[in-house]
């Protein structure tokens, strides 16, 4: 059951941008999408970041080419259910082919389409029955489907991810709308699983990409389930222009809004994480680097002792430092380390607080919404982390995942 | 259950060791032994590796202390149910107070008094209960009660860890006996959290120390349950010299005898590692470092998808795909790669072996005993990790660790 996570609001569609979803065959109950198509209009600028990890799947592959050799971007093709990753050449001509025959409805080059997969690694895609649902997916092709869309791309996922946002900008309304999935192999190192998001703003490519850039790194690359960074990861901006409002880097009311959707559709993802019953925001302030912060956070966030004592409602902070005093950083100087739970003291530099008494920490563990703050006093700088807890559920659906 | 782990055979005992071991009153079970008394013999010679954890708990501290000032050492003192960890000044003192008493009763310098402790973390030890029970501890000592000692010493262990070996080195025999402890908290990054061995070979200390830390590498520093790194661990070596055979760092047959002993007592923990249903060995050859092909098996071992495809006897080897492709190391090549589940190829140069059919993966993965190959295709170094599944049991014996 996700943690204090419901069906997605109303959707506001972002002019320029159309979007189908259906049932191609991939997923074995005929009841769920597992395709979906979106069609940018000629305008539309894209930015997008992938996966670090190594086995980078075939369509992560063709679409960093696609993105390269700069062919006007007019669709993207997402399919759930199959993970085309660990398929070799075979999966590469897969994903190509995916492309070309989407390409072919309108007389585009293959390189205006960028394909997307996840699901489950190392089958071969069904490509006969892909390629044969195209003509019903482009009928599909709506400017209000984002909700067909968020389910489209559900694996695991036991509610759609999605949000609106609209802010008003020199004079002008601008509409960001965005989607996701993911609730296992989750440790993104430079995107989640999948996540799609547009605006109607005008926004040059450069801008784009780093306005893109900055709001992942504080949303989808500080969240983590199992510290598993999938394949598949890909998170993707579209800014179509439509509402002829243009954006710069400065528009902070702009970036502020963005990073708001960013954030809810990354902590949706956390809330819906395989067999989660916690949300937990991990902040670590005081730290020398940025990195460092971030390392300490996950190495509390990763700890099985610690997700397992979380799912029980445990208040045995001793793994808290435990996870602490592990982790890969420089000069960490335990006597300089202040540790709560909420708004209880546990560690006061670095001993046991003398005023905290168990059913404080009870009382905190207690909540759904679980926060911990280490505070490391060596310098400036912070960070945020959101996981999940490490509960039956999880081993279940992990351990049964393909049968 | 533990996995291919039985009670320990016949123990030889070492001459110039006693050991004691009693029920104190730490846990709650009357039946359950929980402190245990070393007696070295005055020519004893000891090498001591301890947890890099920042937060070491206090007796490690202490036992730092009294091996650093020089005092001859004539006893350990290792209590269970109870880590002295997270327990600041009031820790510190406690250790500090055990010794004493102990070093009392021969009039010796407390710093001849070495202290161990594992189990809960942030929680006061009962120093007066454990420093009345003394007259009983040090009536127990006998040289052949490694079994109790054994025992002595478990926590959330379901079977006591303990072994015997013999050599015969240049007409003398020699005899090692260790035990261990552990089954969660596992992630050892200097040793693991109990282990004591001891033989009555002559050693002389540097060199001692020496043989000491290359066995701890390819053995408790080779083994994962969870990743997280605890407080309190120590490991120990003991050379009485009783037997009147001198050991020198090329004494192969003694050092091959040794590293039996410790690599039995490290793969121990792992088969009773909390929850485990599955042994399971991961090598890495054809790294560029050990310390490469180190991080590929531990980021394959800590893999919490990894662990529960184990768990479920699942060959759903994409998992360990995507682990190797996040380890953290430079210029990993995928289409170098070759990866074996025991004798069953699935990568060949980074691409699904054509052979591969699901029933080879899927009799591989029935075994109680696993193994995993990746072959790197980047140099000649090579390493070993070992370590378990992730079943429903490991979270509900660490979700009810304290309840």
């Amino acid at each position: 059951m996700p943690v204090g996570l419901k069906k997605p609001g109303s959707l506001i569609a972002v002019n320029g941008l159309r979007l189908g979803a259906i049932h191609s065959g991939i997923k074995s109950d005929a009841g769920k999408k597992d395709l979906v198509l979106i069609e940018l209009s000629s305008t539309s600028e894209l930015a997008a970041v992938f996966t670090t990890n190594k086995f980078s799947a075939a369509p992560v592959v063709v679409a960093k080419e696609h993105l390269a050799n700069g062919d006007p971007l007019r669709y993207l093709l997402i399919n759930s259910g199959n993970a085309n990753a660990g398929t070799g050449e075979e999966g590469y001509r897969d994903a190509l082919k995916c492309c070309e025959e989407i390409a072919r409805y309108h007389e585009l080059p293959r390189g205006s389409v960028l394909p997307f997969s996840t699901g489950v690694i190392a089958a071969r895609l069904p490509v006969s029955s892909i390629v044969q649902s195209f003509p019903v997916l482009f009928e599909q092709l709506r400017e209000d489907h984002w909700l067909d869309a968020a389910q489209g791309i559900m694996t695991t996922d036991t509610l759609p991810k999605a949000i609106s946002e609209q802010v008003d900008i020199r004079g002008g309304k601008i509409t960001i709308t965005g989607i996701s999935k993911g609730s296992g192999m989750i440790k993104p190192d430079m995107a989640t699983l999948l996540a799609f998001i547009a605006t109607d703003a005008a926004i040059d490519r450069t801008v784009l990409q780093a306005i893109h850039k900055r709001a992942v790194d504080c949303s989808f690359n500080s969240i983590t389930v199992d510290g598993d960074t999938s394949t598949n990861d890909a998170c993707i901006l579209i800014a179509t222009g439509e509402s002829g409002v243009t954006i710069d880097e400065d528009a902070q009311g702009f970036v502020d809004a963005l990073t708001r959707v960013y954030q809810h559709l990354a902590q949706s993802i956390i809330r819906d994480a395989e067999g989660a019953t916690k949300f937990v925001e991990i902040e670590v302030q005081g730290a020398s680097s940025i990195a460092d912060a971030r390392e300490v956070g996950y190495t509390v966030a990763h700890s099985p002792l610690v997700k397992t004592a979380l799912f029980a409602s445990d208040p045995n902070w001793g793994r808290i430092l435990a996870a602490i005093g592990r982790a890969r950083i420089e000069n960490l100087d335990v006597s300089r380390i202040d540790l709560y739970l909420g708004t209880t003291c546990l560690l006061r530099k670095g001993l046991p607080d003398k005023t905290y008494r168990e059913e404080m920490g009870q009382n905190e563990m207690d909540r759904e919404d679980i926060r911990i703050v280490v505070k490391l006093g060596q310098g400036e700088h912070a960070a945020t982390i959101w996981t999940s807890d490490l509960s039956y559920d999880y081993v279940k659906i992990n351990a049964e995942y393909r049968s």
